[in-house]
């Protein structure tokens, strides 16, 4: 960590500050500039408080040189994490895996035909809303328990893992017993009392990025689950906020890299709700694999006209038949393995 | 609302659609376009969902006309809310309220010393977290119920209501029996479950906005809470999300007049988090008076450095007061009256 | 376009507006709405102007249905356009060109040898850039007419056309000379004087999207350009302006299918840019192919370490060379043809 | 300048890069840290280039501690610079100028009606566009020298100064000649060949914060002005842009404590730009000068609906006048002296 000092501050005011420091455990190196000095620390400095130190008044700036994350840190875990869903390995050197079905669960015969075109496509887990996150309050907000148990019949009759998005800690216990992967969206990301909570479960945790948080913050929120000791967590890409408009969200792919770089932790993308518009999908699925990515997540439909959410940006099974066939072929030349379940 | 129909778009699937908006309880106008045909849609269209339209084959883009809430809406309920908080009215003409304290709970000492310095101040009401939604797992993550409690006692001593920020349903019944008014943390203006449980008790709640979330979102997610039962809300705006770095966050003041012309709900400003910088508080503070807000909520501590969290932005009392000494002049020079305990 | 009037319009201002619209040529459709009455405009509504519309007292909002531009209008131009530089065709179905060079040219020698490089690993143009668009007045600002003709010495002993970047109108007659493809910088995107001064050339244009521009106003940008007489312009996507802080840019290769959805223009990735990091450049390079992208940009550097300028995300020849071979594995499996001197 | 090594660099790589830096002039000073080595450079780091040390194998990142800037840095120039346009100071403790006038110069009779209206509610310079920046190719693209000689009329009349945008270096004379204030726009911010030529000169200079761009990037721009010999360059905040949609872009009033702060060059406030709705254009502006902003300027328009361009954020002369008194009775709370032509 590096510490500014202002030009007009005091040799007291400095001294102070670095016994304060040098008390919490850290080393300080100081070095004098033309403007400015500079105290660089050395030992553990993820436990310290950079806004803190930068309420001195002799401080201009604090620069954190080492990340702030640990358990995620692939400096200190240089080997791949592989997440097992259900008896299926996601991450790796694993096969690309992808997980198919409907925004929101309809009911347990529209659940089960779904789960049905998603297996003979090449799907190789179920996805399906039964807790529905919806900006408005007039909005359908899911089947909720009875969805989940359309799910688990699904499963049976397909064998195919089942994920569904949890909203609050108090269902944590539902979501244990019948999902296989519970996905947490982009605006619980930073919801820190259902993060540690999930820390007290083994169970995966599929972990989408919030819609305006950087990655550092993203992987700060893994670590949240990492600390509380779950190591099962699949990161997931799904869109930012910015000023473009032809577009729900803008996809950033090079999350894919970057993930892969800082942290040890599988990672994969949801062309879905990233556009917003099924005849993106097919497109940046594609691109995801390509750059690299550990699966995809996607919204399948048969009829999106008459979906109860999101039919705009639902596959119909067809479709995401076609799309599969394609990513199969690129993750082959990029020398991904090809499970007989999946790509 | 209108729904752009496909150049390519059949006869019969012009008409089918036509056919099934109606039995919602829509009037269909249709408007032959050069290139694309229109269908204006008459009636009570915030219950249709528009991407459930957008995913039918024919419909090249579906745009809203009337606001999607109701409750907020100040065409339907013209005259100003006001909220009582612990006595003191906030919105509509009443006076400018300032509500400071520390951005953590430190202890019993703390907080009464805080407190009374802000009443001294003209503060009228006293914030302070016990609960701290925090970025990292290892940084201090709030004093809890102790600090609540140490809160109350700080209320005893000087009269001021008492500010803090609930983060989990589980915590309501907590918050219900010793806050005056509740704060509902920008990571959490979505969180769907919290804001259904807000709107079964009648205290007031203050709704900070979402770092990357429209004006149109936030007041949907006070839709929320007026929707299911609880009338006393009251926005706070508190920096938005972008690509500049010199401040922590983007203060986005043209919320004040906006949220005042499409709502009739009170708004306040949060400049300490906006900006994340003490030395930019006053003036984005005389701003926001400026601009009209209904009130101010301040970081204030005596010792910003030794502050266990967000020393950088807050306050020592003396500029605090000096703050609210230039708000109330401009407050009076906009014809806001002026609070014997306040401004 | 969609015209929603205020609740309290009177009918007088209503009809007076009506009277205006048709003296303009369009045909007015109005539907009585609950809270807002609404006019339809049928007829060539892309010259009027919205916010000019949108003054008048009794008018709320103003929408666009049909797309602001024409001539780069896929519905009115439905073919690919395939733009040809120094005999190289790019777009419509043909093999993905890829473009590698320097940031900067350093000197005759230099470029000559990167040129050899590039074209032996695959490359089929040469990129360099002689006017450097520098952050800071004290950066190095470019050889000039220098480093233009060291590029065409380049070309003379290599063969491969050239690519390099615009600033301003003087210097136009110098690229249309010289310089194969002329490429104009994302600060210069609505630099309007300079594209309509584009429009007088039939050489081809790479026109970069602007760091904050919706894809909507760099179409537009080209309109420019294509309504000023010059039919060849190739888009290039390379990176917009978010909050993320571990990449440059964000890359938004959604941007690949939308261009391709919306118009008829070739559209090229320059990944180098948008990432910032040389370590990311293959994955987005791939990624891109896979979206369908018709070409790349990439810095190609020696010695990234002593570049003059961003060398940070240079790649080294013999990684630009992999990069080529797997992108051309990735390019066959989409069916894409395969020229011999690129993939 | 901070360099931070990568974990498995070799010591000859660092000893490798230290020689260099050292030739450069500058002081390395080298910290061992737990996972990271770390190099704190002393000297004139302003003409190091961080993206080349970044290309090193051995350089994990770069930070730079001292400001880009040296000619607009407060901490070298301490006291305020005033700017003199057409003998009005702007600046310093100096009153709060307001510029208004219309978006589009439509005729000599129109511009001189607007001055007139413009004096008598008490602004100070006269705005006018004759070349306009448009995004459409179809748009009306302002009536050019006939506009600018239309100006310097009213400028004859009501002894107002004029302020007018300039789009290209080939216009530079007939500013020179006939303009008190050049208005560079938004988008034209990095056109960096345009900032040189503005060097030249000593005209005063009104450079607009573009849309995407960060504080510090604007004030490079200002700096590429100072640094080609023109010291009277005024800075002026118009919105940057956001994800919100209900404002057309979002006025970041933070930059005038921040720019003061950083700088010592007068800022102004575009209130009707940022918001691009007259109706919020009253708050921002009294929130601007309640910010500490030097002045303001605001589009007036008798006849919105008739304007050429921007109508729809046009003030008529009785709010324009309106607001001028309210601004007034805030900028003497803050004490900031009243001119008797302006505040």
């Amino acid at each position: 960590m590096i510490i500014t000092l202002k030009k007009e501050a005091s040799q007291q005011a400095k001294e102070l500050l670095r016994q304060q420091l040098e008390k919490q455990g850290v080393r300080v190196n100081a070095i004098v500039g033309e403007n400015h000095d500079v105290f660089g620390l050395v030992g553990d400095t993820a436990k310290l408080d950079e806004r803190k130190i930068k309420a001195n008044d002799c401080v201009e700036e604090v620069t954190r040189i080492a990340a702030p994350y640990k358990l995620a840190n692939r400096l200190v875990h240089p080997e791949d994490t592989v997440v097992m869903v259900g008896g299926i390995p996601v991450g790796g050197q694993h096969p690309i895996v992808v997980i198919g079905g409907p925004c929101s669960v309809e009911g347990e015969e529209q659940v089960a035909e779904i789960a049905g075109k998603v297996k003979i496509a090449g799907g190789v887990m179920l996805r399906g809303g039964a807790y529905k996150p919806r900006t408005s309050p007039y909005a359908f907000q899911g089947m909720q328990t009875e969805g989940i148990l359309a799910m688990v019949k699904a499963r049976e009759k397909t064998g195919l893992p089942i994920v569904s998005e949890l909203m609050s800690v108090d269902k944590l216990d539902e979501f244990d017993r019948y999902v296989d992967l519970i996905q947490i969206g982009a605006r619980n990301m930073q919801n820190y009392d259902l993060l540690k909570a999930l820390g007290k479960t083994k169970k995966p945790i599929l972990l989408k990025r919030g819609l305006a948080n950087t990655m550092e913050e993203w992987i700060m929120s893994a670590e949240y689950i990492l600390a509380s000791g779950n190591p099962n967590v699949i990161l997931c890409e799904r869109g930012i906020r910015t000023f473009e408009k032809y577009t729900r969200n803008t996809l950033d792919l090079s999350a894919v890299p970057v993930i892969k770089e800082k942290t040890h932790l599988p990672i994969i993308i949801d062309p879905s709700h990233a556009t917003g518009d099924w005849s993106l999908v097919e497109s940046m699925s594609l691109a995801a694999i390509a750059a690299g990515a550990d699966g995809l997540i996607i919204e399948v439909h048969p009829h999106p006209e008459r979906a109860w959410s999101d039919g705009a940006q639902s596959l119909k099974p067809g479709k995401f038949a076609q799309l599969i066939e394609k990513g199969r072929a690129i993750a082959e030349v990029l020398g991904r393995g090809c499970a007989s379940c999946g790509f």
